[in-house]
């Protein structure tokens, strides 16, 4: 029996309405629904009735609901994804990202761990030099020496020609796209290659906390729920490299007070960093941060355990 | 405990991933978060949570349902209603319209059931006349004197200046606000007043069945499920009267080929009827049927029962 079709037979056994309605539904799918679209849909129809059941939510409430899902595609631009900030809001992304990335390891190996992706990701960051800076825009921020080895998580050993992709808000909290008119395109954006030692270094700035756009569903989501609209200060990073698993990541100043409730649930202890005061003339704070890839041919923690029975 | 709490501690137990995840976010709820709102957050993120551990949801499929439910929004307008047309096909708004409406009575004295109010009515339908018609546009459908009574569901007594509010697609498949080049304002919808033994009668078209728009969300979704986008024909009624509860159902022909399967799983055994042969001069089919109301005092199904304990 599918975890499914226990679902269904544990709400017949508890709802006093129809206790046929729910595999009504599911039943309705056709002969030629693939597998996997079958497993997904019978899982979300049984879900979304026993959350109506367990509730017994009401016609107004699931009203409510209806012109909720309809503002969220209607405020949505090619700028702005309000349904994936929802579904971060939720804690949707991150338990999305811990089921694909998270990294399992019998001898402790562990590599960076993952955080989501979040919205802002340019395809189109440019390769910039090693020493280089991704501020190209004014800003009221503290300019941060980052520098570290992207490292194999098993071996140790330092791995060359890895990517180190790293996008950040400026110091107003927003990113280049959302501010056109203070920040020209790309700024506090850049791909990185490691040298011949697996070093990276540039500069960058130390992250400012941010408000999540308070103004749309999420921001509602907020007030109903007496939640703040903030995230921890954070660098993003997606780390590269051939015959590795790709790492996507934030990083976050231990001294943040949003570390703890981070709105998108994204913090993970070792993703908090120290910012220490230094002095290089271009720099007034120094991060040095190894990152660590893990081979490809790695297991996965949700990769299926082989069975000692 | 809470079945909220129960679902939580079940996904604790059977998770490879992390077992607090789920109860931090719901832990994130502030302390003026109203105690009917906390329930149904805590409750839906639950079922999110696990439906999205339960088929170990990937990063392509999060994001594919991210961009559908913008594009939910994005598509919808005045007139398309599609997060409600998405609530219907996925059976959300029957299973929310059985606990809001389902009656019990412990006598048998059933009053007409009900069925989902679908994004068609409007609050504008004219009052009309008894013996009046609906049709106010050509049309290529089958006349139909509609007549019956209103009766009180527990005495069986008529129920005078009952009002009874009708509105149904034409034979092209479409309603008024969705064919503006074809129908007039207002074609095929009116409020009639029972007379003084409790009779309404009006015509009306024998209705027709009708794809749902399938160029939208909905539309991939029946594609997907390998499901057919066909209501069976039906008609719309509003049934109210003072001291009584209001009853939104819809009534189906019996040889409609789509009673087994509609898209939106409202059809329910008592609102099967039977539309005859007929000759008046004006019509060429008749239905005959009695709306029956439950009084405003008598209990729902859903209202908990006395404990016998």
């Amino acid at each position: 029996m599918s975890d499914t079709t226990k679902n269904a037979n544990e709400s017949k056994k508890t709802s006093r309405f129809d206790p046929n309605f729910t595999q009504n539904v599911i039943n309705a799918i056709g002969p030629k629904c693939d597998d996997r679209t079958r497993e997904i849909f019978s899982s979300l129809i049984t879900h979304l009735h026993d959350f109506a059941r367990e509730v017994e939510l009401t016609t107004e409430e699931w009203m409510a609901g209806v012109k909720f899902v309809n503002w969220i595609g209607q405020i949505s631009t090619p700028q702005r994804n309000e349904a994936h900030r929802m579904s971060d809001v939720l804690g949707l992304e991150s338990l999305v990202d811990e089921m694909a990335h998270a990294q399992m390891s019998e001898a402790g190996d562990i590599p960076t761990s993952s955080a989501i992706l979040g919205p802002f990701w340019s395809p189109r960051a440019p390769f910039r030099d090693n020493g280089d800076t991704i501020i190209r825009s004014p800003h009221e921020g503290l300019v941060t020496l980052m520098k570290g080895k992207v490292l194999d998580s098993v071996t140790k050993k330092p791995i060359v020609n890895a990517v180190v992709d790293i996008w950040q808000a400026s110091s107003n909290g927003k990113y280049d796209f959302q501010d056109p008119d203070n920040q020209e395109d790309n700024n506090l954006r850049g791909k990185f290659r490691t040298n011949e030692n697996g070093d990276y270094w540039f500069y960058c700035l130390r992250p400012t906390a941010y408000s999540l756009p308070t103004d749309g569903p999420a921001g509602a989501i907020f007030k109903l729920l007496d939640r703040h609209p903030f995230r921890p200060a954070h660098i993003h990073l997606m780390i590269t490299a051939d015959n590795y698993k790709g790492c996507v990541t934030q990083i976050f100043p231990k001294d943040d007070p949003y570390i703890a409730t981070d709105t998108v649930f994204a913090v993970k202890d070792d993703l908090v960093v120290d910012f220490v005061p230094f002095e290089d003339g271009k720099a007034v704070r120094k991060l040095e941060l190894d990152l660590s890839l893990a081979p490809k041919d790695q297991p996965a923690k949700g990769d299926p355990t082989p069975s000692t029975a």
